[in-house]
């Protein structure tokens, strides 16, 4: 069965998060999912797109997710985040 | 037939991009695609999910594309940029 594994995209440097799908991949991985909130949404997508054309050859999106999670905020009420989950398959 | 329309996001605030989504949806646009590159992915993600839960009932992802996009440069050279491509319909 083809195995999934998620790597979440936080504030660390892009390639970072390259080197931990890449990583995956070659773990034996064929499914991996990069997620991501607010901010970091961009950084997701070039982490996708990296390891598409420069590290894993083949590697296609089966989907990209886009949805809104409500988060508890600093003043105890709620803030909303957008959210991406990206999948990536061999 | 369905018009689609297109709303390049920028460095303005979101929700002048939401206001311009909305208003190709109420002036007729089944169809808007939102597109942006680097940085500005976030936001686009952003208007995209204020637009469907806040203003527009109904509105449904009917693609999200993640590509590279070559650019020229400052010194010459070309930089490569991630983009997003945010297909709505209803």
């Amino acid at each position: 069965m083809a195995e999934e594994s998620t790597v979440y995209i936080g504030k660390k440097a892009t390639m970072n998060y390259v080197l931990a799908v890449v990583s995956q991949i070659n773990a034996g991985s064929d499914n991996v999912c990069i997620k991501a909130r607010g901010r970091a949404i961009s950084r997701a997508v070039d982490v996708a797109e990296i390891v598409r054309n420069r590290f894993v050859q083949g590697l296609a999106y089966r989907d990209v997710k886009i949805a809104t999670e409500s988060l508890p905020g600093h003043d105890g009420g709620n803030a909303n985040v957008s959210s991406i989950e990206i999948y990536l398959s061999k």
